[in-house]
Order: C-alpha cells, then structure tokens, then sequence
C-alpha cells in the first residue's frame, strides 16, 4: 500500500472471534469489508462501522488483506478457494491472514495454492478470546516469508498485543497453536476435574481456588476459569464446542502422525461429556458442571439443567 | 515452652524433605533431634548441627514438637504408634506436625490417636521441593485446633514462607494436597506429551517453551520443569516415584469416594510407565524422556537409557 493510502481488509468469519479482529481494525482506521453466511453477525459488523459484502469473493476486490477467522482448515480451504471463494479475486501481491486452528498439512496447502493465486500467506493463528480480540490485545502465532508478514503488518498492528514471529513457512504456526491448544484443553479439564473433586470431598472450592492460584498445582486455564465456576456463570466467553473442535484437531494429527496423545485424548472425552449433555454453546468451564451432574455433586449456581 | 527457653524439635524422615526441614529448623535456633532408618541420612543431618536419635521414641523424649516427613500415611502411623513410635513418649500438650501426603482419613485418624495420647496434632502437608524446604520457604497446607497451631508455630515460622490456615480439624490440609497433587501431577504429564509431540512435529521447543510460557496453555509446571527438558538434565528434584505415589494416593482416594478421575489417571498410568522402564528415582519431567523413548523422538541429551 502506498504511504498515506487507506489500507483495505476483508474479514471472513464473524463470530464472536471475527467480530472482534473486525472492531479492533475499523478502530484503527482500517477500511473493513466483511463477510458471514449468517446475516445477523454482517448486520453487527455494519453496526460497528464495516462494510458488508454478499460473498468472500465480493470481500476480496478491493482488499489488500484477507482475514479469515473461521472454524477450520476445510472452512478456511472454502472460503479462500471455493465457490465465490476470495482467493483468485485478491490483488496480486495482496496478503491472506489465515487465523483458524487447523493441522499443519493444511495450513501449507493453503499457503501453496495461494502461492498458485499470485497472494502472499501468513499462517496466523490467534490465542486471547474474543474480549481481546475486540480490544486488540490478541497473541498472534505466525509463520510466513517476510513479504508476508510485511504485508500483514498493519493487520498485526491493529489487532495484536503480541506477534510470534515463528518461521517463515506456513504450518509452524499452526504447530504452534495446536500445542497451546493441547495444554489450554488438557488444564481445563484438569481443573475442572479437581474443583469438582474438591466439593465433593467437602472442602470451600473458594479457599481452594485462591491456595492452589499461588501454589504448583496453577495453570493459566485454572486461574482463568475457576472463577467462572465459583460464581456458577456459564455464559460463554470460549465455548466447550472450541475445545470440542481444537483437541479434536489436535487428536487427528496425533493419529496422522502416529503419536499417542493420551493427556488430550482423555480431555476431549470431557469436553465432548459435555457437549453430548447440551452445554456445547456454553462456557467451556462447563466440564464441571457436567462432571458434577453425573456424580451428583452441587457446585455454585447448581445449574445443572439436570 | 517457656519464654527464652530452647525450643525442641524431632524430626522423623530424613530425606530430600525432612533433611531440608531440619536445615531450617537448626538455622532458626531450634534443637532438632532427628531419626532416619538410613544411617547415611543421619549423618547428613549430624553434619548440619542436628543430634540423632536411635528411634522415633528417642527423638520424642524432649520434643516440643515432632515433625513426620515421611512417605506416606502408613509410615507416619507407625513412626507415630508403631514399635518405639515418637506418640507415647511425647510430652503433655506437645505437637505432631505431619507432613506426608495422605488421605484425608488417615490424617483424621492420626489426630485421634494423637489425643489419646494426650499431644496435639496437626495436619500439615507441604508443597515447595527440596531446595525450598533446605531455604525455610515451604508452603503450609495446614489445619488443626488453634492449640496445635500456637504450639507448632516456632516450627512453623523456620520452615515456611507461607501457612495457609484451612481450618481447625485434621483432613482439611491433607485434602487440599490431594487437590494440589492432582493437578501438579496432571501438568507435569501434559507438559511432557506437549514438548515431545512439538519436538516429533518438528518444531524449536526452546521456542514452544518461550512462547507458550506467555501464552493460555502455561502452567505452573510447564513452566518450572520444561527447563529440565530443554537442559536434557534428569537429576532429581522431585522424582518421578513421589508422583507414582502422590498421583496413587489421589486415585485411591477417588476410588473410595467413588468418585472418577480420568485426567489423574491418566497421568498416573504416565508416571508408571516412566517408572517401569526405569526412571522411577529421576526427576519427574522424566515422563517426557519415557514418552520419547517409546515413540521413538529424540529429545536435548538423548539420554533414553534404551
């Protein structure tokens, strides 16, 4: 983009995710189009000061960057390469930031036949939620050649408080992500599994809470998400269906590359527990309230839709 | 004990643990007479300015305070009441401060024999290692009669840089170990499937280990034994036999409450493998070089012993 100009970025995919990275660059002045095959989620990126666009294809013409934060790499794979998809119609030399969890296979497939397109890729996934995608606070993993990332750049600076610079291939990204992702889903269900455990043997799940947050039993996802559990709120700020989709991910590749994964095999039982009872749309610090419904253990709000 | 009088304590169990506890306490001007039934072990504490006794009786003559650093339950049941147990020959009023792992009947029962005996007791699990026991900066997970905790409070102050109070009955402080323990135990096991599925994905794990440290898959242990990994260094500072044990211990009690655990034993399952082939006496993120070993990944050192 020439100095002065306004930078233009498609966004695809706009759940709570894509809404934010949308919010954060309309913040910074970024020109946004942006697409979802839901309406309501294209009338809030409207409300919010983007442009709407009937398909990622239309999204494309005018852009020098294509975000796409979808659920997957075949989503991803369709939105960028199938009908009316956004790829063939990106300006040459324009950049796509390609943000779902996904196997690293495919994020260099993407990358080659993007290459194919004549646009550049950054391999980009993002850890945060979406209040920090919202806020701009975003952790970006990225992989990509420094055209790339040069391209992306005022994406990156729009909606991330931190950028891994990671490789300059596509997929070690990806790799990246898929390793958090099997820490972050493995301490969830670890700490949901001990809060629950902790009630059942009697003791104040607050007290327990606030010792191991300061002992070597805490994680990140146990500070994180306990609280949500102390208050008995399961509004979702990251849905047990993520979880559900990202150790998924990270369960197939572990087959695809015949390494056993049993920590996370174990986590996605849970989490899929929990889905399979109905709190698939609801917090992800619902694998408590799933455990305590099929042991009939009473946790604070004693929601347990039973 | 009588202001300016010399406080005196036995310590029962001189390993790694109870031998860092003695440090602790002679540095703080405690007398400690200690037992062991390794002669070895009771030179080490010679060596440090502390007496030796023949046998927990012996210790318990003059003690203010006797000290249990033991394996498990049993053990300190029968150091306590077994064949020249310290209990009986304590004097009046004073303390058991019992800091082995256990089930939280087992510390009930333990102060109930204590009070036929006519001494106090109370149930204080430790957490901080051996090089935190050796500086007086342990954590306390304790609970007891506000008798207990004014008369262990001289070894208290020696040995901890934080108590946690929980209550004032035997089996509180034994259960929040049990909380803590299972998920120590269930980090330490994904820390270790996590950096040796991104050593066989190919990735740098001295960046894994950087990024993810600042990232929602962090743990307490990640970030504390990844290091080990990295360095290819399996000297024990805790080894993977105390997580045999401790994560056997939370098992147990999860059975007797009927109550299922599948991420404790699922880590469980990782620490025996690691100790069947051999790795039982070496630090825990040992768990990582087993995990290696019998996928076949090389790891920093390259020491799989195979």
């Amino acid at each position: 983009m020439t100095v002065g100009s306004t930078f233009t970025a498609g966004v695809i995919g706009l759940g709570s995710m894509g809404l934010g990275v949308a919010q954060s660059l309309v913040r910074a002045g970024v020109v946004v189009v942006g697409h979802d095959t839901n309406d309501a989620q294209m009338a809030q990126l409207a409300a919010a000061g983007g442009r709407i666009a009937v398909s990622p294809e239309a999204a494309a013409r005018q852009a020098d960057a294509i975000v796409t934060v979808v659920v997957n790499g075949e989503q991803t794979e369709m939105v960028l390469f199938g009908e009316a998809g956004a790829a063939p119609a990106m300006k040459p030399g324009s950049v796509i930031l390609s943000m779902a969890t996904m196997a690293p296979a495919n994020a260099r497939r993407l990358a080659q036949r993007a290459a194919e397109c004549g646009v550049l890729f950054l391999d980009a996934p993002i850890s945060g939620g979406s209040h920090r995608a919202a806020s701009g606070q975003l952790t970006v993993l990225a992989s990509g050649s420094p055209q790339a990332f040069a391209s992306a750049r005022p994406v990156l600076d729009a909606i991330a408080e931190t950028v891994h610079e990671l490789g300059d291939e596509a997929g070690v990204g990806a790799s990246f992500k898929i390793i958090n992702q099997l820490l972050a889903g493995a301490h969830i269900a670890a700490a949901c599994e001990a809060i629950v455990f902790a009630q059942r043997l009697g003791l104040d799940i607050g007290k327990v809470y606030e010792v191991i947050k300061g002992a070597a039993g805490n994680s990140w996802m146990f500070e994180n998400r306990v609280p949500h559990i102390l208050a008995g709120d399961y509004t979702p700020r990251s849905a047990v269906n993520i979880f559900v989709k990202d150790l998924g991910i990270v369960s197939s590749i572990g087959h695809a590359e015949k390494f056993p994964l049993p920590v996370a095999a174990t986590a996605l039982q849970m989490f899929l527990t929990a889905a399979a009872g109905g709190m698939g749309g609801d917090d992800d610090a619902s694998v408590a309230r799933s455990i305590a419904r099929a042991t009939g253990v009473s946790l604070p709000g004693n929601d347990n839709k039973g």
